[in-house]
């Protein structure tokens, strides 16, 4: 059986550049698909060309028009390869539009000096005394991601009291698990909620316009990680006429940053 | 006389979707241009389209190459425009080869429920109270900018005691003095030291990669802050085999969050 991930971003090679994807039920949301596994399948076309040089360090997917549930086709060029680093133009295209849009950098890292400056957060409980987030009333795609939040999670109700702020400090993992790798934490990077809907405990009309993920992991962390929950955190800076943005940060279990993503998300009252 | 940054980003169209440029001498680096004018000339090149649609919400330049000092051309295509936003796809070649490669999403701001969330620092002693920082020993670049740090400027001497964190404090504007605008704000989003320099104090070769900047602002209020200092504030999550992250915000000088900035920067040890 292939993990409803590998489904998702299943690519057939049509051409030096082209490859054609769908979308999956599996992760549906309330319109189209989950937006993660769009920039998962995005990543993934420059994963499996054949002229790939080293690992992913930063993906920024913009998401230019609603994806339609079923069929699409991924253009993936290489644009520059030096001796170390390779730059990506990637645009997801159904019926010959552009749907979205995306830029990666990869590159073969070599061992430096390293050192961390910011640390996963101290006073997490593990995840096993954390009651797995509810599924109820959530878009299909919520159920393939197992969410433990120790704060921040879905208010329940939405009551629309107005908090001071959007802070989530959570466990998460695939589900059912699933190995970690790039296009996994790519997926896993777009699984928060959105801010704003913490923030003001109602829902509203959202969609994230632009997404960057940076990788400070090789592959050999990653599978490391296995299929274990993973710690992350978010906040947003500001909410300003119909946008607010939100950073976050997703942690091995052993406390080393894997990734820190960041958006622009259009939001309506 | 035209001011620098004006003459740095000057463009002239040459067909629909390309424009002609050439790198400053004011704003050169060690080696090639400064990247802040390869961000704003960038962005530029979409403000000044014909077809462009609202003002700039989030911009990503991924530096693919050096860019040599002299002409480059630009081709700025909006390959999606919807009601109220608009996608694009930015390329600067020189030689015909792909030197940087940018995304953008441009949209029409409506008045809706907006919130800070996170606040500038609130113990900032006014710019006029701290000194300008040293040029001595800078690329030219850093006299186009005026800096003073309250806390995380460049260390002097370069005495290689590492510290722990890389945060930095401080006022910022063009310098000269030059009214605030997007393209203005995607240069100045390039402007701080890189992280691994502070955390290190020492040199080392060091580029930035992939730098994302997202604009909280409408035009109206970079207008507003006019010429005067700019509150900045940035740190970094991690240094890691190669590549450290950045983020910073840009605030008003009366508190409000005008652009947050994310780059991950290439190092050797």
């Amino acid at each position: 059986m292939q993990h409803p991930l590998d489904q998702a971003i299943a690519l057939t090679p049509l051409a030096e550049h082209r490859f054609a994807g769908q979308t999956s039920p599996a992760y549906a949301n309330m319109v189209g698909p989950f937006g993660g596994t769009t920039c998962a399948v995005m990543l993934q076309a420059a994963l499996l060309h054949p002229q790939r040089l080293g690992d992913p360090i930063a993906l920024t997917v913009n998401f230019a028009a609603p994806v339609a549930d079923g069929a699409f086709e991924i253009d993936a060029r290489p644009v520059r390869t030096n001796r170390s680093t390779q730059h990506w133009v990637v645009q997801l295209l159904q019926d010959g539009a552009v749907a979205a849009t995306a830029t990666a950098v990869f590159a073969q890292r070599r061992t430096t000096w390293s050192a961390a400056e910011a640390a996963a957060p101290a006073d997490m409980p593990p995840a096993s005394s954390l009651p797995r987030a509810s599924l109820q009333g959530r878009p299909p795609w919520v159920r393939q991601f197992d969410m433990r939040f120790a704060e921040g999670g879905m208010p329940e109700p939405f009551d629309g009291l107005e908090q001071p702020h959007a802070r989530s400090r959570l466990w998460v993992r695939d589900e059912p698990p699933r190995p970690l790798d790039f296009a996994a934490l790519a997926s896993l990077c777009d699984s928060f909620f959105p801010r704003v809907f913490i923030r003001r405990r109602k829902l509203a009309p959202i969609g994230t316009v632009s997404l960057t993920t940076y990788f400070h992991a090789d592959a050999a962390q990653l599978a490391a990680q296995g299929e274990r929950h993973l710690l992350a955190t978010a906040r947003a800076l500001a909410y300003r006429n119909g946008y607010f943005d939100q950073s976050a940060e997703v942690w091995a279990d052993g406390g080393d940053l894997l990734a820190s993503t960041h958006q622009m998300v259009y939001y309506r009252d």
